[in-house]
């Protein structure tokens, strides 16, 4: 399966999206607006943001009331008890802190910063300190986005929901994916030959990680508001997997 | 800096890399191939494994005598004890071993199993057993790459050498950037404002690293032999600097 050309457009003009948008009726309206239509294989990487708007995973930091627990660690890591209590109630264990930065495992088995939690382009009104939770379900969001696209367009579509994290050993964050449907989000090599036909070694790749970094690159970070990136003409194999499979677990990682 | 269309052109009909030859040439003659030309702002992905044959980092295990460390180790880990002596001279620190893996900090700083070295797309001839080395300077030769290209066509390119690299939490590979120049390896965004005007907190993103990754979704691991890819479209910031700039010296490092 050789992919010899790539295209990664990026949706324009998606408006600010707010709790209940209908995300694949503001999706269908960017690929319109970028004068394409949606084919079979082709893969919409959504950035983690505009999934939790649009599932309404904001929470006011002014109802939440930190655990004891939460207020203790907010000391030692000298931050908000109030976001260290999200933190804590969206995580399953933390990985490493220090002040200023805390390091978990988030119940969907992915290890960032401060389970994801993030205030940056949240939309505030008056007082407010509204901050934005990681999907429930990333990988059910996006098979019911490809359903979605099926259902209305006719076509098989793939989805990637990317968020930009930190990792060990190397400076600087990259889009990894924290859900995915359509494609294999692991993609086993094992068993193909090599130049000389001789058998490959390793080969499990972290497609959809790849392709939530390669669609990070036109995303932006800050106020370039282009969240949904389509990526055409990549040639990969039908799967059932999410991005659950990407999830390495420890007793396996030699890599921490 | 908003890229809004980005294309990725897998080089066609590379030939076999070998010893000596002028990568610069071969890749000119593949983008001719692909019905391109180089322009301002390209970005050339090279996989790993042709910047070290053209430099000859061709080793064959039958002329390598093991220490007694190197010994020592490949009985601990099952492997050649020849080509464990091959990963320790490549290395500065064992991070993790176990029978059949062995994880090292290579001396160019990058985290990798068996120090990158690998006998896969490797030719042989007759008994041989060479396994290739990573290049002694990516950064290095990715400066003379771009440094080439404006010699002789008057553009200004930007060059990633990518490997794929296992890595922690994550199961599978993604490409990782060894090399880079004319561009950001690292690049920051602090201070940029975010959707609301405010200003985003976090942010340096790994912008070589997202290119050996999206670069990676071409190349392919095996006998598809697409090893350079052609990165056109992406807006961004000159820079001196290489990919260096990636490495997360131990003390900062929260995500092992």
């Amino acid at each position: 399966m050789k992919t010899s050309r790539l295209q990664l457009i990026a949706l324009p003009d998606l408006p600010m999206v707010r709790p209940g948008d209908d995300l694949a009726d503001l999706i269908l309206q960017g690929v319109a607006g970028a004068g394409e239509a949606l084919r079979d294989s082709d893969v919409l990487v959504l950035a983690q943001k505009i999934v939790s708007k649009a599932n309404g995973r904001i929470v006011d930091l002014r109802g939440v009331t930190p655990s004891a627990r939460a207020a203790a660690l907010a000391a030692e890591v000298d931050k908000d008890p109030r976001l260290i209590e999200l933190i804590l109630s969206e995580s399953t264990e933390v990985v490493a802190k220090r002040p200023g930065v805390i390091v978990v495992a988030h119940r969907l088995g992915i290890v960032l910063a401060n389970a994801g939690i993030d205030a940056s382009n949240v939309e505030q009104e008056g007082d407010s300190e509204r901050v934005l939770l990681l999907p429930e379900d990333p990988d059910a969001d996006c098979r019911a986005l490809c359903q979605a696209m099926h259902e209305r367009q006719g076509v098989r579509v793939a989805a990637v929901i990317n968020d930009s994290v930190g990792r060990a050993w190397r400076n600087g964050t990259m889009g990894l994916a924290i859900g995915s449907a359509g494609l294999p989000a692991l993609w086993d090599l094992r068993g193909e030959p090599d130049l000389y036909g001789r058998e490959l070694q390793v080969s499990e790749v972290g497609l959809a990680d790849q392709l939530a970094s390669a669609g990070s690159l036109l995303q932006g970070e800050g106020s370039q508001g282009q969240p949904v990136v389509l990526v055409r003409g990549l040639r990969f194999p039908g799967s059932e997997q999410g991005a659950g499979a990407l999830l390495r677990p420890a007793e396996q990682d030699m890599f921490r």
